[in-house]
């Protein structure tokens, strides 16, 4: 259900994403394209938020709750990882 | 020309979001999901700065070349919303 | 007084700075610390906000309305380094 | 030890946006105050990041390893919304 919902936004996207190569194609006026291009990114970093969402009620739970220090570590890790890219994206 | 690598990298971004759902659809790793949304975000990153680039090259150079104040003020207010925007997204 | 509102901004955020190292010196919650910081980091984004929106009403129209197309080219290009670097951070 | 390097980091932010005044109060041109402004702010988010790393490491296991169901949810929430505050700021 949740799996649905974020293909159907990532669907929404790619729609937005060819609105946006017609309006370029129109000659739109190029402030109103970056505009679009600009939702499209905030619309993204909803997507992803949904996914990390998604991730902490499942894979973290799991890693952190079992005895594979390793994957524990990783887990962490990786969510460092991408918080840290979402402040620079 | 400009125009012309623009649509292709929009086409391209189309690409990569449809990427994305596939990636979703075979329950890729949650993380490798979320980076290349951030991937995708990127690249939109790269678009609209070429896009502002080739709008200061011309409608701006214009507007603030020309006689009518009210349309200088315009052109130079939107740049500041789209860059106080790109802060954001 | 546009440079009188930005210094007073700056002076602002750096009480902000402050006031994150005090939190942190007295074990405050770790999600409340980052909440801050980003705070400040949204004050900054105002600030060079600002900053650049002075700049296009000065530098960036006497540049365009002289003739010296290096100077003119070197604004433009000025401009869409600081917005692509405004995507990123 | 971590708490050190974080409170020096900080202590450097400041000393940094400090600096940023100073170049306004000398009439540094505008782009490079920017550039300053946005060097803070890159700062800001490796500080954010360190400290979600230690939260992570510490709050987050104890609360996941824990019974408290309501617990484990808060945290989880939280670090997915200072990670949709971080796509944004």
């Amino acid at each position: 259900m949740e799996r649905e919902d974020t293909l159907r936004r990532l669907k929404s996207i790619e729609g937005h994403v060819r609105g946006v190569s017609r309006m370029i194609e129109k000659d739109a006026y190029c402030i109103d394209v970056i505009r679009q291009v600009q939702a499209v990114q905030a619309a993204l970093s909803k997507v992803s938020t949904k996914i990390l969402n998604d991730h902490l009620h499942s894979c973290v739970i799991t890693a952190i709750r079992g005895d594979d220090l390793d994957d524990r570590e990783r887990v962490l890790k990786e969510i460092s990882e991408v918080y840290e890219m979402a402040s620079k994206v």
